[in-house]
């Protein structure tokens, strides 16, 4: 291991911010086509090169006429003047028109050498070749003049600008067909992790492999920010191939971002390039998540570490790199970045440090912004779809109060608290009754975990399995049954007849975890069965290989039966059917959807029970689902 | 003309909206990778097709063990355990752990069979060929098993998910790496003027040509909606090529826009396709602007008609078909798409329909946002750029009264109020000096509407260049000098010598526009020039050929002359030095940056005071510029 220069005090956030901001990531100038510039930011000012319009302009159609022949003509006693031609727009006029004389024309026509004025056609009358003007002129009537709109010269648009469509229409008025833009910092995202898989590849689960969330996540991240993404994928365990990936990386790009890598050859690899071709300016923030956080440079490239957990990694982004990336860019940060609310629950904390803490964002009753803490606990990928942005908590903070007023810093601007929030059993009919709601949230948690943050005024809605215990008041929104059992492999080879076959033969049972509702459907039926066999409940649980051997959610032990891992797994019969598993059935159980009172209400809580009383279709096309409540 | 079928009675503007929404703009659904996935919308609902993580995990390093070894171990009596072997993540294990064994282990490796828990290294030491573990474990510890984060089943995202970051996180630690998602409507944008020329073609201002500004506006708007557009110029005054084009747009795209044409051929054009091929839904809408609007369909595509004004044809389609496209895109109403303010004036209104008014944005003093209505006598393309948006005025409100709020809907979301909003002279050190402030609005008006805008509380800041009659109160926050005089030809053909060469000899004069402060130093010096000739003024002016041909801003004479259409202009000599035309001085005049006294401590306003402070480089740089007070 080379050796480490030493920063013994964690940086400040404001000393991470400094360090950062002195890095150098802005590109040149290029560019692109009109087409292209929407959202791009402008480079250099742009004074008009011509005149608009580029002629003296008719307004109207009518009549293009020299104003002092219209002096003191009327209603009653019109100017008469001869017609001697037209003008029509888009055409050189081939008329000039002198006293006495007047020259059809239309609406955005050049105006033809020797008129004045225009007048409106309905001001007008012909007889023969006579135009009858019924109102008297000034010059300049119903002209645009050449210059009145835009003059050349003048400042059209400043450096800096950002292009929408109004200033796409002034450059279209200009002529202006390629347009100098602020260049896109280009942003390498290198992936450090031995186990990382590009999306799409093979996964190999008995290695130990994994996705590659972060490169991906903060791709986007970079993308929304205005700069350029680029992935360096690293190829394997080499500590070479890393390192050249990294120069690579570097050279190319104007910042270079890895997150945390669990393998510390990885970190050595990257100690090692930032000494020799770069700086290490700082080293260790003291914020939480992102105590990790390297800043350096890395030969003309900046680079910036992030840890490695994702929703860390997408909060040190966002709130150190991405507003380096926009400075770059010289995009504004978006309106709607931020919201504030109240907090939902109390949160107690007490490191000493600013914490960025995850929050999602729920609606009460009343349409009132509600933020809560997102609980890491759910695991990585899920807390990273729950948290809608992060809120700081200052060092000095012990805890923020339920009720109490934070500001929630989103991930991306534009995002919204779901329309209803639910929490409870995973269930394939609810899945798809959720695809009825707009922008629900959803966490498969168990019915337990469901009832309890419905308790804690954190969920709108509670789907549980377990009988109501009455502990939390709820309102019922509407309910379903499914049948469940034990999946076994196809054809039932063990001739499993039910739970006594878990008991009595030597078979290999999964279970699920205890928050799961078809969990307390187990063990009531092995009660049950105890009292049928005179004996504890304790004893057959004993006697079952496996019923601590627990998995989350509903495919899961069809999944483990069907790998060869296990001869049994808890289950629905929807499940077995779905994946083409046997099925021995054990009971019926009630699928409840229950709201917090007071959230009852709630637009989308009513959408979701009405996609619940309209969900026959769904419920037909399940196997074992019905409506009858057991 | 073909018989056009009769709407007599307008229509609504809620029946408007319907028949928007009555057209299927809606697209198929395509398929996008990972990579160009963020900000499009998913098109049906995502399961997860396998766990995450794929294995049981170590979530720390340490070593795997068999927890039930460890039961009772403490610091000061630890369990003793045979070290068999090692495991690296992203690699698959080759040792198993039996009873009174232990294998090292590194965060994210997969757990070996036959352990069932991980202790941290932290609670252990090694002696040997042994791993004590001073701590005691239960199953499970410091274990993520298989599915814990996201099971393979579970519901991962819902149709109708606007995929950000988070998002693309997800689907990367699913594997997906292409992602189903709604396809974007593609609209096409007829050109139908005949003087339409595309930017960046040469544009024949003799024959009335002007840049088409509409359909790049409008297909700006359509990108920013989440459509896809397509521009269709066509080619020259030909009705059944024009036809040709309508039929093709309607063949390739969902929805065909085309803008209010001069022409009537067009117009009768686009009637008898709508005839032939589809069908007219309404025609002429009870709002301004916006009466003409056209709704209707051609073959299977949608069709609407967009009025010509540029700001009317953003309004309408900023109301009524931005909402349609977004709808079919599935992408939300942006935030931050209003902002409310108060009146910064007062507008009264009459007509009896409901108005979309166009209003910029200015911040008073305090940070409050002022909305002003933004004069359609500015000229198409400035009241374009200056209207940040729209103001919804019912049909029966007679006024909105100063300080009454009002929503504006923006034109693009993330549009703010300038920093500083000036309004005066057209000058070339301004222009630069300007570059210098972030996001000012500066109107080259003239001295006189800066300073009546000043006065009624719409422009921070007025830029003159008349003396100081007293009459608006304001703060001086900065001034230059700039000599002035006649822009002549190169070498100065006619021998101009002076004002005295107006009146004298037969030359034709370019004057500017009344509300220009350089106009008023020439009629206060003509009036010098009398006085020493004992005549009147009027005399002179009378004596001037073009005294009264007057231009806008300050490089329109000087390009007159140069373009031969006059021998002597008013104007700078940086202007005639920029453009190579020959100068005569008269005088010296003073330019003043005036701020209201309200306004002056503006921050933006306070830039644009330090930026002239410091302009001592812009007025080296530019011939006849000065900061000694004239």
């Amino acid at each position: 291991m080379t050796d480490r220069k030493e920063f013994r005090d964690l940086a400040s956030p404001e000393a991470a911010h400094e360090a950062i901001a002195s890095l150098d990531l802005a590109p040149g100038t290029e560019t692109v086509s009109l087409a292209e510039a929407r959202g791009r930011v402008l480079a250099e000012r742009l004074d008009a090169a011509l005149d608009v319009p580029g002629f003296d302009r008719a307004s109207v159609d009518g009549y293009a006429v020299r104003a002092h022949d219209t002096f003191g003509a009327d209603e009653a006693d019109p100017a008469r003047l001869d017609l001697v031609g037209e003008v029509h727009a888009g055409v050189e006029p081939d008329v000039t028109v002198g006293d006495g004389e007047a020259a059809e024309i239309s609406t955005g026509a050049v105006v033809p050498d020797g008129a004045d004025a225009v007048v409106m056609v309905e001001r007008t009358d012909t007889e023969g070749d006579e135009v009858l003007v019924r109102t008297s002129l000034a010059p300049g009537d119903r002209i645009m003049f050449a210059g009145a709109d835009v003059a050349a010269g003048e400042r059209a648009l400043g450096p800096g600008t950002e292009i929408t469509a109004r200033e796409i229409g002034l450059l279209s008025a200009l002529g202006v067909a390629e347009v100098p833009v602020r260049g896109r910092p280009t942003v390498g995202i290198v992936s450090t992790g031995d186990e990382l898989v590009r999306p799409g590849e093979t996964l190999d689960s008995d290695a130990g492999q994994i996705y590659d969330v972060n490169s991906y996540t903060v791709a986007a991240g970079v993308e929304a920010a205005g700069g350029e993404a680029r992935l360096y994928p690293h190829a394997g365990d080499d500590r070479a191939e890393m390192e050249r990936v990294l120069r690579e990386a570097a050279d190319e790009c104007d910042l270079v971002l890895s997150s945390g890598s669990t393998s510390a050859s990885a970190v050595d690899v990257i100690y090692r390039v930032i000494e020799e071709r770069g700086d290490l300016l700082l080293h260790g923030v003291a914020v939480k998540p992102g105590k990790p956080m390297l800043v350096g440079t890395l030969g003309g490239s900046a680079y910036v570490g992030l840890p490695g957990y994702p929703v860390s990694a997408l909060t040190i982004f966002r709130t150190f790199v991405a507003p380096a990336i926009r400075r770059a860019a010289g995009v504004p940060e978006p309106e709607g970045a931020t919201v504030t609310g109240a907090m939902a629950v109390e949160e107690r904390y007490a490191e000493g440090r600013l914490r960025y803490m995850p929050a999602g964002l729920v609606e009460d009753g009343d349409g009132n912004t509600l933020v809560y803490p997102v609980d890491k606990g759910s695991g990585a990928t899920t807390s990273l779809v729950e948290a809608d942005g992060v809120v700081a908590v200052p060092p000095d903070t012990e805890y923020l109060a339920k009720g109490e007023t934070v500001e929630v810093q989103l991930f991306a601007p534009d995002v919204r608290a779901p329309t209803v929030f639910g929490v409870g059993e995973d269930d394939p009919a609810l899945a798809r009754l959720l695809d009825r709601v707009e922008r629900p949230r959803y966490l498969g948690q168990g019915s337990r975990p469901g009832l309890r943050r419905v308790r804690d005024g954190v969920a709108d809605v509670a789907v549980t399995s377990a009988p109501d215990d009455g502990r939390v008041e709820t309102v019922e929104l509407g309910a379903w049954t499914r049948e469940w059992g034990l999946v076994v492999p196809s054809g039932n080879p063990d001739g499993v007849e039910g739970l006594g076959s878990l008991v009595d033969d030597d078979l290999r049972f999964v279970n699920r975890t205890t928050d799961s509702g078809l969990r307390t459907s187990l063990s009531n039926t092995l009660a049950d069965l105890a009292d049928e066999r005179g004996v504890e409940r304790r004893d057959l649980v004993e006697a079952i290989d496996g019923f601590d051997r627990a998995v989350r959610a509903h495919e899961s032990p069809a999944r483990r039966v069907l790998a060869g891992k296990a001869d049994a797994g808890l289950g629905l019969r929807a499940t077995a059917d779905a994946l083409d598993a046997g099925f021995v059935p054990v009971g019926t159980e009630t699928v409840r959807v229950l709201a917090a009172p007071d959230r009852a209400d709630k637009p989308g809580v009513r959408r979701l029970a009405a996609a619940v009383a309209d969900g026959g279709d769904v419920f037909d096309a399940l196997a074992g689902y019905g409506t009858d409540k057991a």
